[in-house]
This record gives C-alpha cells, sequence and structure tokens, in this order.
C-alpha cells in the first residue's frame, strides 16, 4: 500500500528547474544515500581531496617551514573568515576562522561580561535552557568565575525576560532540535533597550540562512565550520565582533597568534587590533584548508545565500508536505512551518520509537538523526524526542525529499523499526 | 679554502652504522635539502598522505556521520593521548590530544591556581621572562583575572626564586632560543617543598628527548604536536594531568566533550572523570589523524625514546663540533655543551647578521631559523640574537650534519651574508 499522493516525477521535474542542481556535482556523495545529516556533517566537496592533499605532500611535505609565509598558513584564519564574512553579514577584516565553536563562546561571552563589569548591577547572562548544551556549559563556567548568574528560559518567555539585570542575551540564532529561527534583529534590539549585549551562535544558520550581523546590530557571534560550510569533521570554528567593539573588548585567551607582533617574542601581551585579538594558539592548517575549499564553493554561488535560502525553504516545504501525507498526523511536526520562524532542518516527535525510526532509516539510506529529549524540562517543547531532518540547499535535491518521504512511510507501514537491531545509541549534533 | 677537518667520509661511516638510520625513508623528505627545522614543523611522514587521504576521501566522504563512530573520530584525542603518553612517562588514559598548546595551558593552569586558591596566600606564578611568549600571555591574563601575580626571572635565579609565595611553577622544558633543558625531577621537588604546583610545558622536549612525567612527580603538562611528533602544520596538542589530582581539578573551557555523558544534552555541566575532563568541543579530524599518524612511528621504533636521545646527542656532539671547526670562534655557542642540560636543538650567536646568516643558508638549502633577542631584558643570554638549528634524529643524518656545517663554513667564508637580499624577517617557532 502507498498513500503516497505526490508522484515522483513532480520532484523530478523540481530538479531539472533548480538553478543549483549543477551544485550537487560539487559534492561527493555515496551513490543512492539520502543525507540529510549536512546539518551535523557537511558532505565532502569534490575538491576538498585535492586541496588537502596539495597541503600535506607539496606544501607541508616539500615547502616545510617556508609554507608559513609561501602558502599563506599564517593568514589563514583571516582569508577564511573574509570567505565567511559575506555569509553572515559581516565585512572584510571582521572575521576570524580558529579553534571550535566552543572556546570562541568563550572569548566573546567573556569579553562582553568585562565589558559589562564596568560599574554596573547587570549580572545575568539570559539564555534558552535549550540551547545548545556547550554554550551553556561555557556560560556556567563564565558566570561562577566572575560573579554572573546564568538565567535559562524557554523561547516563549526571552522577550519578557530581557530587562534590565540581564548583561548579555546568548543566543542560538536556529535552535539545533527544533530548527526555531529567532528573530536576530527584534531580539538584539530588546537586549540593547535593556543594556545588554548580545552573542549569537550561528551553528545551525551559517551557510543555510541569510544572517545580517550588522542588520541586527548584533554584538558578538561564532559558529561552526563543518555544518553547511562543508568544511569537514571538527573544521575550525569561527568567530565575529562587531567592530564597534573594537576598542573596548578583550579576550582571555590570549595567545600568541592574537598579539599585535607575535614574532616580536615579547615577554608582555599586547593584542592585535580586531578580530585579529580573537586568535589564540596555532591552528590546525590541514583541517583550516579543507574549510577553505569548502567556503569557496559559496563564493562561485549564483544568487549567494538568497538562491540558497529559496531553495531550502522549497525543499523543506516539499519535505513537510509530502511527510504529512506519509505520516497521516502520527508524526508532529516541530518545525515552524513560516518561514521566517526556521532554518534549513526540519525536526518531528513521535509518540514513540522516534530512535529506533531514525536508525530504520538509516539502513536504508536515509541519513537524519535523533534527540532525545530533556525530561525534566519545564517547558513542553524541551521534552520532546526529536527526528531531525538537514536540508543542505548546495547538495540536497528535491529527489532527497521525495526518497526520504517515501521511505519513512514505507518504515511507519511496515513497521520495521520495531525490529530490536535498532537500538544502540551515539550522535553528534 | 676549506678548514674543514673532519672528512664527510667520517658522517657517512655513522650513518651506515646507525641503528635508527633506516627510518629517514619513513619521511618525505625533499632530495638534497638539510632540515634542520623539526623543533618547528616536523617532517612528513610517508604514511601521512594516504591516511589523510583514507579519512577525507572514504571516512568522511563516503561514510560521512556513520564516522564518528565507525571510524573512531569520537576517541581520537584519547587514542592519539595514548600514544603520546609512552613518550612523555605518562599512562594510558592520562593525555588527550586536543587545541592548541596555548588553550591546553590556560586549561591547566587555570586549574592549578583554582586548586591553590582555596585558603592560601600564595599569589605568585613564576616563570621564566624568556619563556615562549604565549605562555606568558596566557598565564599574564589568568593572573589579572584571579588576582595572582606573573614573576618572570632568569633561569640562573629559578632556584632562589621558588619561595612560599610561589602558587605555581610554570616553565618550557627545554627552552626554545637557548635549546637549555631544566632538571624537571629537581625543580618539581623544589617547587613541592615550597607549596607550589609545576606545570611543565614539553613543546621542545616531547619527541625529542625522554621525558619522565611520573618520576618527576610533575603536576601538569601540555605540549606540542606539530614539533618533534610529525603531526603537520597546527596539529593538535596534548595535555595530561597527574592522576592524583583527578579530584580535585577543574578547568574553565568546560566543553560539550568534556562532559561526562556529551550526549545527554543536559542544560548542566558533569565533568568527565580525569583528563577527558580537559576536551572542550569538536576536535579538527583531519589534523588529528596526521597527528596520529606521525606519532604510530614513535610505536614503531625499536629502543624507544632512549634510542632516539641517543642519537639525537650524538648528532648534536658531531654539529657543536663540525661548527667550532668551520666558525673558528666567530659563532659562540649558546646551548649548554653537557648532554643533561639540554634538548635537541642546538643554538649560536654571532657578533652580527645572525638573520642574514640564516637566510644564506637557507638559500643554500640549510633550513634553520633565527630568533632575535629580547633587548630589553635584564639576563644577558636572554638579549642575544639565535641562530637555531633543530635535529630530529627520526630523519636527520650525520651527513646532514657535516653538510650544514660546510656550508655555514662556506658562508662565513664568502661573507655570502651580507648580500642585501638576505633580508625580510619571518619565522614561527
Amino acid at each position: 500500500m502507498n498513500t503516497h499522493t505526490t508522484p515522483l516525477t513532480d520532484a523530478q521535474q523540481l530538479d531539472r528547474a533548480d538553478p543549483l542542481g549543477l551544485c550537487r556535482d560539487w559534492f561527493d556523495l555515496p551513490q543512492g544515500l539520502v543525507y540529510l545529516d549536512g546539518n551535523s556533517l557537511g558532505a565532502l566537496p569534490r575538491c576538498t581531496a585535492q586541496r588537502v592533499a596539495h597541503t600535506v605532500q607539496h606544501e607541508w611535505g616539500q615547502n616545510l617551514i617556508k609554507s608559513w609565509n609561501a602558502a599563506g598558513w599564517f593568514d589563514a584564519p583571516q582569508r577564511i573568515g573574509d570567505l565567511i564574512a559575506p555569509l553572515i553579514g559581516a565585512r572584510a577584516g571582521e572575521v576570524v576562522a580558529c579553534d571550535s565553536t566552543s572556546v570562541n563562546l568563550y572569548k566573546v561571552l567573556h569579553a562582553a561580561l568585562m565589558q559589562q563589569k564596568a560599574g554596573s548591577q547587570k549580572r545575568v547572562v539570559l539564555s534558552e535552557r535549550s540551547n545548545f548544551p556547550t554554550d551553556l556549559y561555557m556560560a556556567q563556567s563564565l558566570c561562577a568565575q566572575h560573579g554572573f548568574e546564568l538565567k535559562l528560559v524557554s523561547w516563549p518567555e526571552l522577550p519578557r525576560a530581557i530587562d534590565q539585570s540581564v548583561a548579555v542575551l546568548m543566543l542560538t540564532h536556529v535552535h539545533y532540535r527544533s530548527g526555531r529561527m529567532h528573530d536576530m534583529a527584534a531580539l538584539t534590539q530588546a537586549a540593547h533597550a535593556a543594556g545588554a549585549l548580545a552573542i549569537w551562535d550561528l551553528a545551525h544558520s551559517a551557510g543555510a540562512v541569510p544572517v545580517d550581523l550588522h542588520g541586527a546590530h548584533a554584538d558578538y557571534a561564532v559558529g561552526c565550520g563543518y555544518k553547511y560550510f562543508n568544511g569537514g569533521p571538527g573544521a575550525p570554528a569561527f568567530v565575529w565582533v562587531n567592530p564597534k567593539h573594537a576598542n573596548s573588548f578583550s579576550q582571555p585567551l590570549s595567545g600568541w597568534w592574537g598579539h599585535a607582533q607575535p614574532f616580536a617574542f615579547t615577554p608582555d601581551y599586547k593584542p592585535a587590533s580586531g578580530v585579529g585579538q580573537y586568535l589564540c594558539g596555532t591552528q590546525p592548517i590541514v583541517s583550516s584548508v579543507a574549510l577553505q575549499a569548502g567556503l569557496e564553493l559559496f563564493a562561485q554561488l549564483a544568487g549567494g545565500m538568497q538562491a540558497l535560502r529559496e531553495k531550502s525553504l522549497a525543499l523543506t516545504d516539499l519535505f513537510m508536505q509530502l511527510v504529512d501525507e506519509q505520516t497521516q498526523g502520527a508524526w508532529q511536526l516541530v518545525t515552524p512551518r513560516e518561514h521566517t520562524l526556521r532554518g534549513s532542518h526540519v525536526s518531528y516527535t513521535c509518540a514513540e520509537g522516534g530512535y529506533a525510526f531514525v536508525q530504520a532509516l538509516i539502513a536504508r539510506g536515509v541519513i537524519g538523526d535523533f534527540r532525545a529529549g530533556d525530561e525534566s524540562a519545564p517547558f513542553e517543547e524541551d521534552r520532546l524526542p526529536i527526528l531531525r531532518f538537514g536540508f543542505a540547499p548546495l547538495y540536497n535535491s528535491y529527489c532527497d525529499v521525495w526518497q526520504a518521504a517515501q521511505h519513512i512511510g514505507e518504515v511507519l507501514r511496515t513497521g520495521e523499526w520495531r525490529c530490536a537491531k535498532y537500538q544502540v545509541q551515539s550522535a553528534v549534533t
């Protein structure tokens, strides 16, 4: 029995008409795999293997130490940052690619707290309880060290919670579970009105939705290199600071790469101007080169982030429609349907078997992932187990969407997710 | 004119008799190059390019997100740490490979300061003024944040400076300029006698000299992956904590990889037990795989670190002898001649033209490096400009030593270092 009402030919027609359809050939995706986990680990661009091999064999192997200058290894964080800048509404020279998102969040949150500390009664760092946990963990550490309080609320409570006690509003732009997207401009404005600074984690939005940090007057931002940027597993993250803070911020991980003159080897730290101060130690060059290769694809893209967003919305709209057809109410959509309220992944919940269902789909070659609920959370949405499907408009096709929905329907109808083998849990965001 | 008194045939004979001579074939060194900068960036092992390509093309490209488990990406920091442990006198499970040396130093220094803070009047972090600057910069930041004072002395003053005011003794085991090696056991003992904790930066000793962290009763250690470990440019660093501190330390970069259950996604940070707590964010896997490939060579080595040390001393003894012959007093040795007092690089100073001299040698295919002096340092040794030659016993040969000394003599006699083209400065440690 097949309850599908939308035929595959419709999806094929959409793929033929897709102005970004040829971009899929930029990627080395396994034949037959429907990969809907690019929000966790982006796919391998075809150009990357060759770029990495060149760096390893030629730049490192043959030119050795000379490559710090000759191959531009030194400038990699800034050069990669300049590729990221236009994708997030920042300008050249304002972004550096380095370290991990967690470490970068530590730098910017510390910087923001120190700005606020100067003579104010603002002692609260405000975030969502269901924010990606590492952000909360880093905030807990900094709050404990510097006498602040981490206040966690659910998203509907945010507007009211932004009061005069708040020193820093720290949010992830697109929620890693629900796919819900905050109104960055409105929340930043509310934060500023309350005298707070706004830090945005772009892990699930950079490269997926147009971000306008300057337009939103954001203060600080961090984000991830290995999701929609396709930089490879554990690729360096990035950090941005609004230039208006250039003379007032300082970050605590004051390593030599952030020094104004690292090769003067002076015993006293003198920070570089601007975002260069966010560098700390030597960066992993091989992983950085892979990230650069991934980002250069965005620079080649006709239509830029706006074109990607249009396709992302079309893919996810179709997915929602087809999953509705296939699941007939057995799955409930967690992600908002409204375009302005969501990023590029779609999340469902179901009464039972969410984890096993994702495993059954993986066995069929449809790769999504599962996130358990936070059972002790006061807000219902946070307690829901989540089946999560990410759509990377650079390489996902309308046929991917159709195939995924088809398999979801089949797994539901066959009940194969009940099979005992679909257990043993592990996952990465 | 050739004042050389030791013939090339002597070096050739030493190479033929070298039990580690075949190890050079493990590396892809450019033909004819005399590479004496492995203390800055280690050479490329032949196996590494293939390992990296496999990770990029197969693990990432084909298996995608599954590789976090299937290819052991998650466990990479611990697995690589276990390869490092026997080289530094640590035990399996006590070392993780992650982040940069600077970031790791921040973690351990913070941990040590927090241990000391509990009710003590110890407010001093003691180090060398000429310690590698990033270590001092990180210490400055932590001292300023937590009310400690960074006290910097020269090495002869260290024993007397280790008094009851000292909370933490923070030293680099082998000095990046002079090549001088501290007596880790004696200084750690002195620190403990004064109630201080001892942190050792092994950047210029790990993989170069046998290190015995447990034998020295050290408290914390960090080190570098891209020097003698041949892990590639910016390879992850490592961190070790003495298990006796396992229940008393905490580090501030409390990211999700250091959580006891990272995939429970709970909002509260609960640190993993032991050194696992030193992990923070997602690690750069491609760079990590290169580091693992470099370290696996050490595991194959008959005789281990002791065999490497014997060759390192033989290479550097010969170098000192031949440079004496060639320079006839025009260069002064900065590195101590005594074996127990030095690591695996040899440093000279000369009255003029040190930087240009190194450039002239590089033009001849002899790669060493130059470090300017700290002109305002009170201790004379710290003010000296340094010509630095690193000997990596895994791949440097006695013929390398002979060729290097020969070129040094020729550059001195021809005066070609005076040529204007040997200017424009840049360098990496």
